[in-house]
């Protein structure tokens, strides 16, 4: 059963096997996988916990490990944040590989927040490695900076739609900065050309089971208005809502551009990483309490979002 | 010698350093290490050459360790594409590492291309990998998108600064679609409001010796006027312009953004990737023929540039 998960790529389509399980489970929560190596939890810590050991690299995989194996059955989704393991050099991009591979193993969904971005072929060469069919990392969705232009994100919806796979192009991100760039502009601020410039990418390669797409974007939780608008410019893309509790963004602002659906309101995914993977250092130290922690952390962040989705 | 330049960074500022060891040789010319598999030449390929198989890492490895050694006393500076590396998986990753170190043992300074860009830790986490002072990968520079903000582009600022490496942010490109989103927005177009915030980043890291800073600007050949203006903006800003030679970018236009200097034109580094890596694919199929098609290859692109500079 978990081969097959991994293997059927062929005849998968991001956007359908998303919403679907998310509709299983009843909620759109992601688990982002940001190893933060100060935070790891003492259960887990070896030798210097400098991001130059290899001992570094052992310790967040065994962490990692251990979170990944209570998900399953919870979330349908994990993101891990490449900047967490490239911190660890090349052993630590070694390790993003191997923890991608397993999530999948154990039947989740992996949208690799890596925000990659750039011209032709070398665009193309950053679609190999994560969306192509036989990319070297196994992950069902990436995230893309289009800062570049509509061009440059080309290449990763081809590879995607290619492959069954999905892309979240950053679009409007609620950090305290992105309006200086990201507004402006009058009428046609910078979000909304990015979000006109995929529009008919969203359409073409909307799923034939659910009529969400394998083109999605990462619209901040703060923006309700704007996470409405995008919603009309495109109404089957899945949105990559980062950000919610340790961030700071309330459930209800977070489902700003989900529409109602079969099994309640739908339209992509709520990420939340420190809470989850993070939820009290204090209660960690041995592996029962470690593990009741992190169910209840989850627990938690899960009955947030369900509560506002009544 | 060759150790004292890859451990001296406490007393390095990378302006200076590029500044100076540009004018030592006479031209801007900066080699970029995009290893296309499809176009390794015959004398290096080994097994399947899919980017899969480990065999493949070593191809590759070998060329550019051939190449590098073909380069000191010739360019100052080398811009590996992390791409064409992140397409091998992590093992491609593995040699982005031993290139840059072995480039560096070289004498060559190394701006690595990754365009990274993302907000707060998870910033710092990439700044931690490539700029810290103990950062895994040994780059001098790391090419950064602004498009999350300009806090976005904060951390990798502190980054470079403390260790006295370098950060070239990306402004303005010269791919077909780069209007869509860099331009628009009435009198301040997107690149001029990433340009504005960087001036002050810009002036405060300018090196002692040459007055050039450690914070630069991506700025593509082909628009001349906006290179100029760009450098009123930022007159103490290293320029990286990218596509010279096979992107058709013609060398005087590529020098738009350049100013008089002791040693003649100065103000950055011109890239080619292609004409230098792959000059002929057809001659270089024995060692001699491929080493002179690859010195021919340099003298060429370097007599390009020079012949402009007058």
């Amino acid at each position: 059963m978990l081969d097959e998960e991994h293997t059927d790529m062929n005849g998968q389509h991001f956007g359908d096997t998303l919403i679907e399980r998310i509709r299983r489970l009843g909620h759109p929560l992601c688990v982002g996988l940001d190893p933060h190596l100060e935070r790891i939890p003492p259960l887990f810590r070896r030798g210097s916990m400098g991001p130059d050991d290899p001992q570094t690299v052992e310790a967040v995989g065994a962490f990692l490990t251990a979170v990944l194996h209570r998900l399953p059955g919870r979330v349908a989704v994990v993101k891990p944040q490449s900047a967490f393991f490239e911190q660890m050099g090349w052993r630590g991009v070694q390790l993003l590989d191997r923890i991608c591979r397993d999530a999948r193993s154990l039947g989740l969904l992996v949208i690799l927040d890596a925000k990659r971005g750039d011209i032709g072929s070398t665009a193309a060469a950053y679609a190999r490695a994560y969306l192509d069919r036989d990319a070297p990392f196994a992950a069902d969705a990436l995230t893309v900076n289009p800062y570049l232009g509509p061009d440059s994100v080309v290449p990763f919806l081809s590879s995607a739609g290619n492959a069954g796979r999905g892309v979240f192009v950053l679009v409007r991100t609620s950090n305290p900065g992105a309006a200086a760039f990201q507004e402006g502009g009058g009428e046609r601020p910078l979000w909304r050309r990015v979000a006109d410039s995929l529009a008919d990418a969203v359409e073409a390669d909307r799923g034939q089971r659910t009529g969400w797409s394998g083109v999605g974007a990462v619209v901040g939780a703060e923006h309700v208005d704007i996470a409405r608008t995008l919603r009309e410019l495109l109404p089957a893309a899945p949105f990559l809502v980062p950000g919610f509790g340790a961030q700071g963004g309330g459930a209800r602002d977070a489902l700003a551009g989900f529409v109602p659906g079969p099994a309640g309101p739908e339209g992509g995914i709520v990420n939340s990483s420190r809470g989850v993977l993070f939820p009290d250092a204090g209660s960690t130290d041995d592996a029962g309490c470690w593990e009741r922690a992190i169910d209840d952390g989850l627990a938690r962040t899960i009955d947030a979002l369900v509560r506002v989705m009544g």
